[in-house]
């Protein structure tokens, strides 16, 4: 049994951990923290745990945890996970970190895109992207694992064979995703209202939301081409959770759309969790909500490749994944706990 | 053209009073208030008014105000909606006010419902309950009307028929009441949130609302029993709009469903706004949303009869009952505005 | 391993059966039925299944399917599920019926609430209702199960500890319900519509509906009163799943409402499925979605007891409680794939 | 007072036009038909009629209909308009039809987009396109028009400025657009069910809609290049109304996004239902929703012209816009019946 711990766990992303986590045969919950929160009993602020998890939020403060824990999880904003992640990996503790504080290998992207200075450069270069699929060696390898942000899991997993393949462009890629109200998170703003959102759907931050240069790094990375580039549009549509992200390239050259599914479907031929569709069968929202799947359909318009790829943001866009890269970090079965 | 004010014109109540007053064709509204959004134009915080209503929010000062209106719109917490009603009759304007504040004769019952003392007894008994159809007559001869609350407007109307008929016994009459999620206000709390509300139903404050003292009061009036008493039970459903109030009380003496359908046609025969369905017809909140219409089914069972009424809370239920008694108030056409 | 067959599987409640079931340690689903969808792949119709469980659904032949299965559950119409029953048990096999055709035990009522006379009276003798926490001795001697309707299930639920005790009167209590949409079943009508569903709510089959007899079956049975009448109105509510049963009858003496909570947390101490919130406290849907739990709060107005109730009408009012009450019957585990 | 009639009245757009003309000062409509619901009173079929539009749908029979209209609209399946059109247009009355039958210039394009062959090419060159902002003029001498589909109205109308301007290059412009379910029209179909739909999106179609020749021939006559293409990616979510589309074209030159918009707002500077946004502001569908508007922001990012428009599909989309064309047809003010 691995003693976990949730900082930060009374957002939707750490409430979705500790679902998760509770169905983990190998896991024990140890702490969970919340300052907002702390002191209150779990079921008091999510009365689904009653009976189910007999745990209460605690302030954070790493001595009274740092002993109660093998390997934290962190659902904080990304400040205070750069934070929080040098106290826990200087006692040796592992570290999964949902936030943005250590994806971004180029840390002067920081200021411009999370809006502050980092203070942890070795520590960036310590961490693991973990995009399971396509990193699992590395992850498998690491105690710090700098999970995905929602937009690019779905978005990267779609691209990842025909970047390999060297079927496209990288230049210019469009990217159109959307997202349920969940994404927002779980704090007071007028925008997340449930009369503000039902029946409403809209793009925001063209062009500045902070997964863009995620998207591109990750792209660099398995094309090998630097100048990789994106434009992202990200919307929101009134439903509880899923992601679609569509992209959209350049095919370099012709190739009939079921060659690229053929390719598509090696590529992931020993992956549980990715399930490439076939020829005019594109993937839906509800069909992996709730769980750690990521769906991929193709077609081909002129010399357009089109992806659209759909997942659970809250779970293979943050807290599945998460666990499934502890999974691999401690050489279990990768689809424990996400079933 | 009556020069209105909506004083608290950025909540929903007082935006939907916006929406229908603009299309009223002797309006013109020269002040509206906002104490959060001052200085900031209407189409900042409400894009869609963009082009259709050139407005801007400012700060509440009588003063200010005073001359530029004629009647007044309160769309304001109670106890601040009190202090204005005060300060608009001191100098003779016409009062519509949304909120409680006027609408309990008893004014020992603020406290306890309210959790406010009243300070103005004698605007109290001067204000006139505004529920349109059944006191239209003393409406057109007030200048302060205390319009009523959503989910009284459609529960009366529905039992206003059986009351003033003598059918149903006023003790103990049960109300199960249904209300989208608009009737929680623009305020940010979390369980307005669209994920703490898409999917979500459940019962509040039951038999603690304080919607039970005006729909008790109102029954006493209509029906002369001064032991009146009602259990009542709100509940929140994921949806913008509507409620879906059903009310179950006993016949005094057995009479056909039939029959009973024949005195509330008759009884509404001259009310527009006021639909009464046919034998096993119940009505949907849909047909009724975003218009000033309460539509009205009917059932018995064994001894009981059961009242089944729904209104779009925002509209009947709030904005749109106050026009509708402006209009009543100032002899215009009774649905001018509301069409 | 149990080989298990699902006959009438392409229906909302058939799908969540064989979710459920697909995650149970002991279950081997052997045949699927479905005669609009016969020979098709079960992920061709509901492509969530894809990787996940790879079976095609055939057309009803008993005689094709009577060898491979030890147990079957129907998700059928209510009369065709009379005849299966009939063809399986000849044969020995486990039934657990999820349609009404053998909840009422005076098969006088099947014409009216039905539409079909019952061809199979000893049957229907034999039949045990399932209501798993109330019955669980019977169950686990039966092998044949009549699985309790959506409404009856929180309903029943919610008084039996008050019927236990003799806490109410009987006779007139009222039941106001609601119903996500999944209640509609996946059948083709114009009223199941998104366009028509969202954004509405109304009630349907006032005093008509055919869980009537059902639920006032079983309070004649739990308080011993044969003349125990309900007025029961349903109605449905924009959401995927849930039901929120309110029902309010009349304490027989005064007694305080923490008095009343101990009773039922004292009555449902050992069952894990059932959750008695404390004082004030309401159960919210959302919180029992996608679960087999059934969350019951109380409240106490004047001389009425309030009992309010959420459960996943898919779940615990449908393939949740089947499967529990396989559980029972085969003595596994009663939490056994639903937790 | 216009005599109007509207053909295959009982469809969503049908619906939605009863809606709007019963509001207009000059019209009376004399016809509604529905083959499906002959015989039917309309508020039968569609409570929220009642009281508000007392009309029953009849058969469609040319010789009974024909002198009791001035105009028709047609809201039928595109074969049907097809022939319905050649019927009232020998009779000389006005024509507005809702259906794709007589949009596409090219009568070649229909079997392969529509599925049937086009029997009266004659009328095809004699019908007026109703993009009512960009064609006002040659709408304003027609008797006969074809009414935009949901999709290519915001599309073009985002374009419209940007094409006549030669800002942006015309070959393989991409267009992901998201339409609410009323989109799917009222027919009974699985997929449009409230469970199937809820809580769900997707893509579907991809570069086989039969909105691709419209928007391509549009954006050829508006930018004068025949090569003009465009990739398109429609989409459901689970809404009642709102089409959000996105296009994503490259500009010819460096333009600051700020003098793109100064060059749209001076395009529509008199245009009343086209709003365009300011800097880094995005159009929203609530905003738009139960209106003609069509609101368009603008984003560049790199070398690429981001438009995002919405509009209510059923308003703007389809039978608002037919209004729209009826009121310059008709010479009467453009905005009557739509405020």
């Amino acid at each position: 049994m691995y003693k976990v711990g949730v900082i930060g766990a009374a957002g939707y992303s750490g409430i979705e951990l500790l679902r998760i986590l509770n169905k983990h045969s190998n896991v024990e919950i140890t702490v969970i923290t919340s300052n907002t929160f702390k002191e209150k009993k779990l079921e008091e602020v999510y009365p689904e745990f009653k009976d189910v998890l007999d745990l209460s939020f605690e302030e954070f403060n790493i001595d009274k945890i740092i002993n109660r824990v093998e390997i934290v999880f962190f659902a904080l904003p990304a400040q205070a996970s750069m934070e929080a992640a040098n106290q826990f990996i200087k006692y040796g503790k592992m570290v999964i970190d949902l936030s943005g504080a250590f994806r971004l290998q180029n840390i002067k992207q920081y200021p411009d895109w999370y809006n502050f200075t980092h203070k942890y450069p070795a520590l960036v270069s310590q961490a693991q992207y973990g995009l399971s699929e396509l990193f699992r060696e590395k992850i498998s390898g690491t105690r710090f694992v700098a999970n995905p942000g929602c937009y690019p899991t779905g978005t990267i997993l779609g691209l990842a064979p025909a970047l390999e393949h060297k079927l496209i462009q990288t230049e210019d890629i469009l990217v159109d995703a959307k997202s349920g109200v969940s994404g927002k998170g779980r704090s007071l703003n007028i925008s997340a209202l449930y009369y503000e959102s039902n029946e409403n759907m809209y793009a925001y931050k063209i062009g500045q939301h902070q997964h863009v240069p995620e998207i591109e790094q990750e792209i660099q990375i398995l094309s090998g081409e630097l100048n990789s580039s994106i434009v992202f549009v990200p919307q929101v549509v009134p439903m509880d959770r899923g992601i679609l992200a569509n992209s959209y390239s350049i095919l370099k050259k012709n190739i009939a759309v079921q060659d690229i599914l053929e390719i598509y479907k090696e590529f992931y031929k020993n992956e549980f969790f990715v399930r490439v569709m076939d020829k005019e069968q594109f993937p839906k929202t509800k069909a992996v909500q709730n769980t750690n799947f990521c769906d991929i359909g193709l077609a081909v318009v002129g010399k357009r490749l089109i992806v659209t790829t759909a997942i659970d943001n809250l779970v293979k866009g943050a807290a599945g994944q998460a666990v499934q890269n502890f999974n691999i970090m401690t050489a279990q079965s990768e689809e424990e706990g996400l079933l």
